[in-house]
């Protein structure tokens, strides 16, 4: 698919058919993730591959708004972590490049996606540590829900020429 | 541009020809960057964009490692509005990928483009809002320069297996 297309049509899919996300799939989505710019190339990021079903339905359950991990295929956790930061302060930065990657990338293979915000909210973050034993120095940061798609929404034009600003505020 | 060769052959391009950017593609780039998704859609974002060769060279020159504007033919400016957040902490998250878009977008337009991180430097903030007449209420976050690339880098497969785990860290 085409990049301007893709991000014109990109949308938040929250409902998804049995099918299954294959690995190399899965595969793509992570190659993809991991060349998605960071603050002095310092790539302050891991990730996690939820298939597992009875964990997807405990965070759907858990997470207040997130029900939409009930019926996903697949959910990619994309973690922060300090210490991997040379220049501090930007690793958020950097897994919002990655997150947004794998969104676009997912949307381009057919499948729908939606970015599940984990930080900083402090309670989805405790079920995510709990369910997925994701140790304290490492942040999760976002959970990628996703599968093949079971609605289809039309993109949308946003442009709002009153945040647009010529040469000078 | 295919979405997935978009995303593996971008590079941060600082190099630039004297060919100028069209309005229309500025306009593009704009409105890629308005889809991006934001928390509970709430879109805390303003833009500027900079032509001006006086305001972008003394950007890079009074930024330390930010030569490239100084041959940029444009700066876009991507400003964060905490005022505009429904759900405070997130308005890095959604200017992240709101400038990741802008990324990709040029890329698949023929541009080359590099992410200059502003927030949260304290330094860089204080010149860019001199130079551009930001508010105090408005957040320089990150300057794209960009242009006709007259450098041309080849893409990275930096995928790393160590940063990646199935279904349990």
């Amino acid at each position: 698919m085409d990049t301007l297309q893709a991000i014109f049509t990109r949308r938040s899919i929250r409902k998804y058919t049995e099918e299954p996300v294959t690995q190399d799939t899965v595969h793509l989505l992570l190659r993809a993730a991991m060349v998605a710019p960071s603050a002095a190339d310092q790539r302050p990021w891991h990730f996690v591959v939820v298939r597992n079903r009875d964990k997807l339905q405990a965070m759907g359950r858990r997470m207040e708004g997130c029900e939409m991990l009930q019926t996903a295929a697949v959910g990619l956790l994309v973690c922060g972590d300090e210490s991997l930061e040379k220049i501090k302060g930007f690793w958020v930065q950097d897994c919002s490049a990655c997150t947004l990657t794998i969104l676009l990338a997912a949307h381009a293979r057919g499948l729908g996606a939606v970015w599940v915000a984990l930080y900083p909210l402090e309670e989805r973050m405790r079920v995510v540590r709990e369910e997925l034993g994701i140790p304290d120095n490492i942040i999760p940061f976002a959970l990628v829900s996703m599968g093949h798609p079971d609605e289809h929404l039309p993109g949308e034009d946003r442009f709002d020429a009153s945040r647009v600003h010529r040469e000078h505020w």
